[in-house]
């Protein structure tokens, strides 16, 4: 098992394309898997990545463009014939047809599909379209083993063998009425357990999940986890099988799930990767940059509007990017907690219930880095009156930060709003206005200037 | 498809319970799934979810005891006698069922095991025990199907039969020579597409992944997800088969990573939930505060340093917090996107390429914001001098930020910490102190005070 291509493979091959070896490629790549190969094409130069495409053929290449990263993808399929396209989606499962189907400029989709030779293949192919991708449709395959409740035992592992050819893994056996409807499964396990000359309709299991055509990418995603499926079968309104998921393309839409929750509270808005171009960096990145420039200048005009405190009590001053980064920290903490504890559905109890808690932890909390201020502003010889009334508004500033940081994301959530949106800068900018004009009304209440 | 349960549900159950009604009881929870009943336990005072526990069937309790929460199973095992934890025991899977003698007290452990009347598996269990929970040996089952290479399909057919009800899914069934080493592989598919008197020696396929049983989970989990792997054999140094590893407990390990790293980015260390304790909560957040309030502390100490400017540019002191947010932002920005780069292996290229693109992207960034900086500073009758010297700290700011971010996960990596540590507040803090620094540094140098 290894995970990394030496470098003396991919010059290997580099030489062989230079010289044209096309023989003792094809015979070196015939043992690698399309994993491998599509992570080779990546450190290739792009017409090498060409080059290889064009000479391996379609049964491997489309596994290998599926896998490739979805800019490279774009740009291999551009160099590709319409035919040539065709020919790797006749070898691709019907979902990874269609997503692929689905990323080709506009004019090329009809042509492409319309090349397709086997029949069944392109009419389930456009069927898969026309739904939305975030949703149980756009994830299914047609690929499944469909067996009827009045086969015998013998006639449907006859019956199987031809289906299961088309099906890379057999996960479970659908059981279907004449009305196409679901009504059970079976496993192979069961079907070789059980004598030849039983009914299916006597065997099948008849508690079996499935989802809605039209329900949610991440909610499909929660209850195979919970359940632990690895497969679910998609049906229509009227109970009719349609397709079925299968656990890895789950797992995909779990991991850009997690990805886009954790870009999003570092201030990251769209898709992008290290290696995308400085300016899909810029667009992704600018925007929570000015938001969070707006708060700082928004703290410059509350510093302005306190600036008679400069004469007795400029140190108030430097302690505020203190103060910002306290209430900064705390807001993105508790928000964090919050959008994932709502992800896991472990928010439970009365929000009366979590406001006493996080206002207890904040003035757990409030109280030892308080004790630290005062600790620091003795030994930095500042005055005692001071520092504790700094030690008391950070106090302040905490709590409120908790609230903010917990209650906004719990706010967005009940309105259909993604709540990670609310982790990161958003939070923080907030806490930072909020926490900066705190600390100055509360240390003029108290100092009196 | 239900994820959530009515409360008309859990009353009913509560009442029953009252009533001490166990029939009506078995009969309402027969047909539930053990995920869901394990959901309903949460929703009940601890004295009913023992009542339920101590009222089904181990069969039953087993699953549902595995989908609790940790703190919840702790607390229940407590209330069971060794007797009936070792029978909840001889109904799990091996893998679970060494996770949850793991998590007895130390006493307990022996005890409990020495109870377990299958020899067969209490010797599995003991062997599971003695791995690390983090390699493969700790995620791995000894359940699985296997086969030897001189039996004929027909044979092994039959012996499966026997094998598969001790097997609660089979993935693949594992091809061994007579050394117990691990040769290949073969579907059930392929099984009930052969021939009955072939020999498994010649439609078995060699091309077999394996671990072995030291590799780290994480590893693991990115080779399963690279070859879309549902089931990988985990073999020792002489190859001998060991046991097998399922697609499900690494959904469980992807989703614990991601869910550290998303907490480690908003700095929450340990692995704690909306719903634990307020000292566990502190207990995983204060650490971070405290570094983050010495922070705090470092920048007043550098404000201090350059107090002399207070006379003449007192706005100076105004614009602390946005350039610490600025710093901050930037610096969390460039670290998520290295530390995600760096878990999906897409950080590619030279590190003087690197370089030179985040000094590109900061150079963009910095201008646009400097632009708005200069702006904003004549609307708020600043003078333009000023502005330009803040617009100009605020790019170098940026600049530095932009490469702490970069370069600090990247030389973790390279020493094998885990860089999602460096996201969140340790950049947050240390951009702080080095941006506001700079920040004085420069505009000193450009002012002349």
């Amino acid at each position: 098992m290894s995970l990394e291509i030496s470098k003396e493979f991919i010059e290997k091959i580099q030489t062989l394309i230079e010289t044209k070896d096309d023989k003792a490629l094809t015979y070196l790549l015939a043992d690698e898997h399309y994993a491998d190969i599509a992570e080779l094409l990546d450190d290739l130069s792009f017409d090498q990545a060409i080059y290889i495409i064009k000479l391996l053929d379609s049964d491997k290449t489309s596994d290998i463009l599926i896998e490739l990263d979805e800019d490279t993808r774009e740009k291999i399929l551009e160099n590709l014939s319409i035919k040539e396209i065709a020919e790797e989606l006749e070898e691709l499962d019907t979902d990874d047809a269609a997503d692929m189907v689905a990323e080709l400029p506009e004019e090329r989709q009809a042509r492409v599909i319309s090349a397709i030779e086997d029949e069944e293949h392109k009419a389930e192919i456009e069927e898969l379209l026309t739904y939305d991708e975030d949703t149980a449709g756009g994830l299914m395959a047609k690929e499944l083993v469909k067996v009827y409740e009045t086969w015998t035992v013998a006639g449907c592992l006859r019956r199987i063998r031809g289906q299961a050819k088309d099906v890379k893994r057999v996960h479970s056996i659908y059981v279907v009425n004449k009305e196409e409807q679901l009504i059970g499964r079976l496993s192979l396990k069961d079907l070789i357990i059980a004598k030849n000359d039983q009914k299916i309709g006597d065997i099948y299991i008849s508690n079996v999940d499935s989802v809605h055509v039209n329900d949610d990418g991440e909610e499909i995603a929660k209850v195979m986890a919970k359940y632990d499926l690895e497969a679910i079968p998609v049906v229509d309104d009227n109970q009719v099988l349609l397709g079925r998921i299968t656990i890895d393309d789950i797992v995909d839409v779990l991991k850009e799930e997690a990805d886009k929750d954790y870009k999003l509270a570092a201030g990251i808005t769209e898709d992008v990767e290290a290696d995308d171009s400085i300016l899909e960096l810029t667009r992704a990145r600018l925007p929570w940059l000015i938001l969070g420039l707006f708060g700082g200048l928004g703290a410059v005009l509350i510093m302005e509007g306190f600036e008679e405190a400069l004469k007795k009590y400029k140190d108030l001053f430097f302690f505020t990017p203190l103060i910002a980064a306290m209430a900064g920290n705390v807001g993105v903490q508790s928000s964090a907690i919050i959008v994932q504890g709502l992800a896991n559905d472990t928010v439970k109890g009365s929000l009366f219930n979590r406001l006493l808690k996080e206002i207890g932890l904040s003035l757990i909390n409030g109280f030892v880095l308080g004790i630290i201020v005062i600790a620091s502003g003795y030994l930095m010889n500042l005055d005692l009156n001071f520092s504790v009334t700094v030690a008391i508004s950070m106090l302040c500033v905490i709590i409120v930060a908790a609230l903010i940081g917990t209650f906004v994301p719990i706010i967005l959530d009940k309105r259909g709003i993604d709540p990670a949106i609310a982790t990161g800068p958003f939070i923080t900018t907030s806490n930072d206005i909020f926490g900066i004009f705190l600390f100055f009304y509360i240390a003029k209440l108290i100092l009196g200037f």
